[in-house]
Formats: C-alpha cells, sequence, structure tokens
C-alpha cells in the first residue's frame, strides 16, 4: 500500500542510528540515557515527537540486521536475510545476483568423526593463512568461482559465484562433537548443482588440509542466496546515502540498494562526507557503533561516554536542517546485560511541520514511553517518518 | 470472528462524530481541544475511557471514506471504495446494485489535442447547465441508463445503470494537457460493454457539446463499481441509523445499509430528529461537519469554537441515556496543517458499566495518549464498543 502512495519530494530525511542504544535500569536506577549529559538531543526532544520502538515483535532481540530492515520501514518476517548472507556482509565481502554464501567453521576430524567443531578456536592470524592457502588452491570449481573470506578464529566465508546456484540444502555441521559430518543434500532439483560444487570442495579441502593437526576439515552453515529485496529507492523513491564505519552495515545498506562509501573506522569522517555531500540526497542514515559495543561490555559509564559524545554531533548534523531529523537505536544492548535484548528502543523524530511535542520531555526510556508515537514497530513508525516529509499521498476521497 | 459472536440485545450506542477533531500543539502549544472550553465533554471524560484511534495505518491520513468505514469496524484496506463512486456519494447521488459510478471533468480540446484538462475551470452554474442540456439528451445508450450528476466547477458525476457492466477501464484522462484524450480500453472480457457504452457516450456528447468555446469535451475517471460491502446489520445485528448533513456521509452509511435522513444542512434538525426518533434504533451515528472544515481553513479560533458549540449539544445526546456513547473524529484536520493528517484522533467512550476511568482526565489529545484505550486502530475500537453494549459473547469456553 504504502508504496502506492509514495510522492517524490525534495525533502530530506536524516536518521541517526546509535546502535544498542536502548537500556534498562542500572546504576542508581538509571538506564545510560538518562545518566548521561546529552543537552543537545534533550532540547531537541522537547520539539519532538517520542516513542519506543520494536524491531521485530515483542520479546524478540533482533541481531542488526533484521533490526535495520526495520528501522528502514521493511518487516524483517517478510525481507528475511540468511545467515550465510549475514555472515557474508559482516566481514564486507560484496555479494551479486544469485551469488550463494556459506559460513565455514574449521574443524578437527579424525576416523570421519568430528572431534572438534571450532579446530581447538585456533587463532585468527592461523586461519586467514590457512584461507589464503585454501583460497590460492581452489578458484574455481566446473564453471563456478569460488571466492574465499576470512573470519575471526574458526570461522570464515566461502561465496559461490555462478548459474543456476539453489540454497535449499542443509548444514554439514552436525551441532554435536562426536559424530559424522552430515552428508550435504539438496531438497530441491534447482540445488542440486550448488551440492555437487560444495560436495566436491569439501573434498579437496580436506585433502589440502590433511596435515593439519587441527584444522583439517571444513563445516558448511548457512547455505543461503543473495535475497531478492525490492530496493529503498523502488519502494520510496528517494536517492539513499548509507554512512556507516562496520561493514556489516554497509553491506546491508548495500542488499537494498542505498550508496555507501569507504571511510574507514573514522566517525568524523562520515561527519565530513555528510556534510558535503547532504545536497545529493534524499535518505542519510548515520550509523554509530560504539554504544553496542560498550553495552556489549557491560560498561554502564562508557556507554554514557558514547551517548554525550554522540550528543556533541547533533548540532553538527543538524547544521543542514532536515527536514525530518531522526534520531534512535536499532535495538537495545543495556550494559547490566551484556547482550542484544528484546526492550524497545527510544526514538525522537524531529520535523519542521507536523510534530505533536511536549515540552516537558527528554529523551530517555521513560519519557519516551509516555510519548506521542506510543510502542510501535519500527517498520511502522517508518510510515510516520514518510507522513512527516510530505511523502504519502491521502488514502482514499 | 467478530460476526461470529454478536449477541443482540436491546442496548444501544450512540455515536458523535466530530469530522477531524484530532489536532497538534498550536497557538500557546495548545491543540484545539486542549484550547477549548468544553464542559460536558471533560465532565464525561472523567467517567470515560480515552484513547486514540487511527482509521487506516500509522502514518497515512484518510480521506473520511476510509476513515469513517474504520470507525464502524470495517477494515478499511479490506473494503476499498474507489474514487467514482465516493465523487458519486459525495454530491448525494444513490447508487444501486451493479451501478458504475464515473467522475467526469469538462475539458477544452482542440484538434484532438486536450489544451485545458479543467475547460478553464467553468463557473459551477455554466457547468450546471450543460449537465442538464447533457442529461436531457442522452438518457440512454443501448440498454443503460444514463444518470447526471452536477458538480463543482468543472466536475460531475455520470452512473451507469444496467446489467453486465465491469468496471476494469482506464481514465481517459492524460492528466497532461496537449496530450490526446486516452482511448477507453476494458482490462477484461466483463468490461467491455462498460467500455462501448462509455466511448459512445463520449461520442455523443462531443457532437453535443462542439459549439462550446471552452466545455466541448469530456474526460472519464475513476470508474468504478459499486463495492459489495457487508451490511451494519449482517455484521452486528444492529439497526442504524445516520444523521449527518453532507451528502457523501449519508452516502457512504447508505453502502453499508444505515437508515439516512434527508434534513438539510442544519445540525439542530440532527439532534432534533434524534431525540425524536431514539426508540427505534440500536445504533445512531451523528456527524458534525464544521471542526474539519475550520481546521482545513487554517482557522484554530475557528475549529475551537465549532469544539465549544458541539459540547453545548451532549447534555440534549446524553438526555436519553444511551448504554454507550463515543465521542471522536473520524481523522485528524490540525488547524496548523490545514489538510486531514496521520494524526491518531482522540476518542472518549462512555458507557454505564464497563468502564475503565481516570478522575483526572480530560478529553485532549494528550490525556487519551494516557488514557486506558491506548493507540489503536479504529475498526479495532469498535469491538470494544460491540463489548461494552453487552453484544459480544465469550470467545471459547
Amino acid at each position: 500500500m504504502i508504496k502506492d502512495l509514495i510522492i517524490k519530494n525534495n525533502k530530506k530525511i536524516v536518521m541517526l542510528v546509535a546502535d544498542g542504544l536502548g537500556g534498562i535500569p542500572y546504576i542508581d536506577d538509571k538506564t545510560e540515557l538518562e545518566y548521561a549529559k546529552k543537552e543537545n538531543i534533550d532540547n531537541l526532544a522537547k520539539i519532538s515527537m517520542l516513542g519506543l520502538i520494536e524491531p521485530v515483535s515483542p520479546g524478540i532481540s533482533p541481531g542488526s540486521g533484521p533490526a535495520h530492515l526495520s528501522l528502514f520501514g521493511y518487516n524483517p518476517l517478510e525481507n528475511e536475510i540468511k545467515r550465510g548472507v549475514l555472515e557474508a556482509l559482516g566481514i564486507g565481502l560484496e555479494l551479486k545476483d544469485g551469488d550463494i554464501a556459506i559460513r565455514g567453521n574449521f574443524a578437527t576430524i579424525k576416523d570421519n568423526k568430528i572431534i572438534d567443531r571450532r579446530a581447538g578456536r585456533i587463532n585468527t592470524e592461523e586461519s586467514h593463512k590457512l584461507i589464503d592457502y585454501l583460497s590460492e588452491n581452489i578458484k574455481k570449481i566446473e564453471d563456478v568461482e569460488i571466492i574465499w573470506g576470512k573470519g575471526v578464529e574458526h570461522r570464515f566465508v566461502i561465496v559461490l559465484r555462478g548459474e543456476n546456484l539453489g540454497d535449499n540444502l542443509n548444514d554439514t555441521d552436525p551441532q554435536k562433537e562426536g559424530l559424522e559430518p552430515l552428508p550435504l543434500i539438496a531438497n530441491d532439483e534447482y540445488s542440486k548443482k550448488t551440492a555437487k560444487i560444495l560436495n566436491k570442495l569439501i573434498e579437496i579441502s580436506k585433502e589440502l588440509l590433511k596435515d593439519q593437526e587441527k584444522a583439517n576439515y571444513i563445516l558448511l552453515r548457512g547455505i543461503s542466496k543473495k535475497p531478492n529485496i525490492e530496493t529503498f529507492y523502488e519502494r520510496y523513491k528517494m536517492k539513499a546515502l548509507a554512512l556507516a564505519n562496520y561493514p556489516m552495515y554497509k553491506g546491508l545498506c548495500k542488499l537494498i540498494g542505498m550508496e555507501t562509501v569507504e571511510l574507514g573506522m573514522d566517525f568524523d569522517a562520515l561527519i565530513d562526507f555528510y556534510l558535503k555531500n547532504y545536497e545529493n540526497y534524499d535518505f542519510i542514515y548515520i550509523h554509530y557503533k560504539w554504544t553496542d559495543k560498550k553495552g556489549e561490555d557491560g560498561d554502564f559509564y562508557g556507554k554514557v561516554k558514547e551517548i554525550e559524545k554522540l550528543d556533541s554531533y547533533i548540532p553538527k548534523i543538524l547544521q543542514k536542517e532536515p527536514d525530518v531529523f531522526v534520531f534512535t537505536g536499532d535495538h537495545s544492548t543495556p550494559s547490566k546485560l551484556k547482550a542484544h535484548s528484546w526492550h524497545p528502543v527510544p526514538i525522537l523524530i524531529y520535523s519542521k511541520e507536523g510534530c505533536f511535542y511536549d515540552k516537558n520531555a527528554k529523551f530517555t526510556e521513560r519519557d519516551c514511553l509516555r510519548g506521542y508515537l506510543g510502542i510501535r514497530k519500527s517498520y511502522e513508525v517508518f510510515q510516520i517518518i514518510l507522513a512527516l516529509a510530505g511523502k504519502l499521498e491521502k488514502y482514499g476521497a
């Protein structure tokens, strides 16, 4: 329905996403947002709409992939991105239409029984050397190109690039030690070629690794094809720029056709690029990773500091006077829990027109709970963002 | 599901709808409802349930048609009313099953190119004379009755009444000047007769209008059949009366089988009729148009006054002691925005039994946001209204 109502106009939307922003009461019974001194955000909150967003469904802790899709208005349950593809995006591998991505593990095998599913968690350096060795020796099987991607410790990624490759196959990892690897079986006609290629790949790599003490076998999981997701432009008729330091976020944004830039790990570089290129886009997404990192470390004060640091960037971002400015997180990462959680995420939407504000509000979980937007799905709130930017026609007469 | 749970009883529901009631902060950071002195409504709010309703979907600004369907418990996305039908209802034309309604524009054509899609926005009087002339000369084409309806300026409505008429046809209006009118093509077998009749109609009217300076052609849009919507009685086993001054609202209510009365443009006449005929109905809907009009004019104080005026009718309406009384709007029309908007609409539901009230509440957007009903779809809240009137059986054992 939304697609039929879209109006192309020159209004601009900027969305700043602090990863893992939401929290729960911890030090002094406060959340990180309640504890932080963040004058710019709190001043903005007084003239903005506040609310709480749920990325997927109540009680569900989302990964960053589905959480971000939801922020961009895609129902993550209808737009699934499978494990292999997410892993490939996560290490910065680019995927083309038709590509198959697979998560691999180095494992230890003896008498055809898996005795260690993670090859003793071999160190990353050693693992990368093995990937160099394998990728030099296995570049193509039949007409299919084999692309190897390095991961952390025993983890790596394989991408198959070729014609007619299906992804309806099981994992070879039996998820338990002492068992044989599972035979790779195509569950449909279309996936038979993929099975054949991968069985060969397993065989050849086994031969190449046979003298390794620990990492003498590879297990394959999450065999999945690049999904066919409608692009952001197809849906909303907005030219979009994604500014992120970490590869997974850029990869995800590329999947839906946003433009991305390689600016390294410096957040200032993102903001500089934003300031210089603002005029060229209708929608700009800016990602701040460090709030999530501190949350996962259980570092309450660290997360508070990251929020305060991010607050100092707000005036620079608002210099451009976007018609709609959104500040939120993709999901919550309460430092008390040291992990992604299901807790709804505070959101602030400022717009020049159409705001229902509360002059007494601050940008905290508690004030957002009482905010005008209520508790909603992230992807539904995107409709409200579109409405505020005048990008939705009236429905019916 | 609801239909299976319906209990027919003698409880009565009265629903007063102030068109475009909802607002956003504007003068003194207040909404129209916050600014208005409305003692009766505010007193009632202290013993009623409050909430906010969304007619269609978050961020969607609805037309009055879908917004009203939603108020009556119909999901507007599952019960679409197309353009031509709404236009016909809007000017008070009655539609029968199988009728095709079409919105027409007078246009200026030269050498078969449209040089003005609105015939220089000819004045309404002149337009009405032309419709008289056309309707005298075109009453029937083959076995199909042609009914002409007068509109404002260049606009008019045509209704086709006959057998086997489909509505799967394009508009003839190319939406741009300098182009030829689009040929009318049936997109399915069933719409071929409609195409044939309308092509003849265009030809004959062109001949009849050939000496007109401006309005020498007719363009057709929104060709649509009267939809097949379940009646209010079929769904809820309630005999319903619709009291409205404006034709569109009456037309819409007729579509779902409510009784309507012709009482002119005087709101007092509606209330008098209500008081005299209250006993004969299970459900009475009363429509107040002027809040929306002032909102669309951007007249904050005007809208405030209309709310205060409507407040003065409350005691009269409550004289009859309905079992459930609902006060709400169909959609928001903030005077700050001068248009229908997506903002959720405040709703008050008073019932003799089963209310969860807050003695400190007033009937404002802010208090409704904190109200017991939360933010919900209009059509879902109708289920709660039915429940309060004891019209829903327990679900399951």
